[in-house]
């Protein structure tokens, strides 16, 4: 294979950037050969924008048997992402999925089974992976500088979302149709990297969600999750829409100091000695371990939607590993799915959940919704998230 | 009265300081007049320092009814606070008292009572609220400045402490020496400040304490407390002893903007209209109320415990109200019974908490204690601390 011959589901706000830049041959490797849409204001978009060689398509099953692509890149509405995913590894595609992995973690784990047994190369759109100051972070925790953590702590609160937002299609902010809310829509590339960064997931969640409490909404708007690891640390992710002007703030604490990663900068106060080893040897009765605040150097480029894809496409053409391999995308989703558990039962949730009674949970607030809001939909401009 | 005479009960690290600052007269219309001390070397230090005109007891009851004091500084162990200020107000004296209030809530409201029923002049030794940076935080919500409060988030990790200080002393972190850990020993000012300046209790709190996490104690030394308001808002107060360098920063959200105390700084991100106005307003999807950061100009002095006692004097002689009403220590320590009571318990606790069932646990934990350390004592010097 010289080229990979790309075919996008769904030109919704993500698909059509995805587009937009496959088009321009901006992916080395890659062409965009089929779109596979079924609203005619969307296809008439692809017709005017795309040009005669990008098929329409407005089946599935046809588009995916149909022999134009080699790889699926999915931007469809959340819920839709592991039975298309599925489908297309069973047509011997290669996927590459937009965040999230999904809405419920029983269907992901069979869209990872499903990606398994084809052998096809599969991953996620976790784009901020490429962002300098995650790369960065995760490089000195792996690599010791950090020490053994003891607390994450992420403020994530400056998703600023208002009425008027979630007024702009039927579909947001309902269980039916995103299958939640901040969590589903706003936090994934954080409830990745809160994770990856640190390659540690809680053993267990206690979580505070609250639904509709800034919005006239059906799911959840503010979170706040406290989580307990393995080795004894704890954290903290904090996150809604209705506050403004918010904080996106990461802190963690670790046995050679402290990162805090806010405004673009990433400081790391270091501590000279561990603080294992300063209190094994200290006895002085006050006293703390020499500190020094260090401004680390963050290189780089951060390559977003195009580096992720363009990785993807090397991954198929020539075995690159892959930065964000689909997989993972479990991980984030079962955090999100263990917030919701936890406030839904009011207790503790252990991780791996149970995904049968979060699958029946969620099937519940479906059934149990109010909202009847006009399905209508209209494409946002989505210029500055992510 | 011309002169307020004041005889302190305890001279070790607190007692000492305010010894100190009252034997050079620093405080108007006071004078420190005798002092309540067992311990002989503390008698030593006190006759080599303070001079012959402060009279040295080592009796409780002949001190309080001796005739030469009209007001006391209780200094001692903090179980000993209500039990000693109940006696105080019995023989007809004024009190100021250290924090915490005490170690229980029982004790502290029977404390309150006898204040109220000897209708003295009773304080609380919260220098803290003569801080700059909180004063001035109390007056931007107080005045409406913030708006209605939606979050609140105190990260204070910045209490270091080895082993070798709690080996410093043996009734240091012990639940029959100090009834707690973190909370009741280092926190008290935060615990008073984060009420204070909002003028908000919660209403609820579920709370995640850990008991010789990081240290060779018996107590809690790492806590992550989660609190509902009455009003809808929500709270966070994460404390331990065990990190260095820590973190001070007290983030507030309101629906004027965002407040955070950090670095000894305080910033103001302040929308020009509010966030409720905006979104009522608001057509036009993705968007947000314009922000303005505002660097909030600090004046004034800290005047610190010397303030305290100073305010305590003035209000027996002149009636000038009270910084710290005794009554008001009652609160923190609330919250952070609270806080041992919800890990102990697993759940939520609802306040005003169960005061019996706080004792009950606290009994236990005495009963069940296996820490039979040295109760050897030695000053420290507590220069810099609070």
């Amino acid at each position: 294979m010289e080229k990979v011959r790309i075919g996008i589901i769904g030109l919704g706000n993500m698909g059509t950037g995805h587009a937009n830049y496959l088009i321009k041959q901006e992916v080395k490797g890659a062409e965009l050969s089929a779109i596979c849409e079924p609203r005619p204001d969307r296809q008439q978009w692809a017709k005017e924008n795309l040009g005669d060689n990008v098929q329409i398509f407005d089946d599935l099953d046809k588009f995916l048997s149909s022999g134009t692509i080699d790889a699926v890149l999915i931007a469809t509405p959340h819920y839709d992402h592991p039975e298309v995913a599925i489908k297309a590894f069973n047509n011997g595609l290669h996927v590459l999925c937009e965040k999230p992995a999904g809405v419920y973690t029983k269907s992901v784990r069979q869209m990872n089974e499903a990606a398994k047994a084809s052998g096809k190369v599969f991953s996620m759109m976790y784009n901020q992976r490429t962002n300098r100051l995650y790369k960065k972070l995760k490089d000195l925790v792996s690599s010791g500088e950090l020490g053994e953590i003891r607390r994450t702590n992420w403020i994530i609160t400056n998703w600023y979302r208002s009425q008027s937002y979630y007024n702009s299609g039927g579909w947001r902010a309902t269980w039916a149709g995103e299958g939640g809310g901040v969590l589903i829509n706003q936090d994934p590339h954080q409830l990745d990297l809160w994770q990856w960064t640190i390659d540690m997931m809680p053993k267990r969640v206690r979580a505070f969600c609250y639904f509709g409490k800034h919005r006239d909404i059906e799911v959840e708007d503010d979170v706040t999750a406290f989580v307990e690891y393995e080795n004894g640390a704890t954290g903290l992710f904090v996150t809604t829409t209705g506050e403004a002007p918010g904080t996106n703030r990461f802190e963690l604490s670790g046995d050679r100091g402290k990162i805090v990663i806010e405004d673009g900068k990433l400081t790391f106060w270091r501590l000279r000695v561990s603080e294992k080893e300063f209190n094994e040897t200290f006895t002085g009765g006050f006293g703390q371990p020499e500190c020094w605040k260090c401004e680390i150097p963050v290189e780089g480029k951060e390559t977003g939607h195009l580096g992720i894809t363009q990785n993807f496409v090397d991954a198929i053409l020539h075995g690159t590993p892959l930065v964000a391999p689909g997989e993972e995308g479990i991980k984030g989703l079962m955090l999100s799915n263990a917030m919701l558990l936890s406030t839904w039962t009011d207790n503790w949730v252990d991780l791996p959940i149970d995904e049968d009674l979060f699958y029946e949970h969620l099937q519940n607030k479906i059934a149990n919704s109010k909202v009847k809001k006009d399905a209508g939909y209209k494409t946002l401009e989505v210029k500055g998230t992510h």
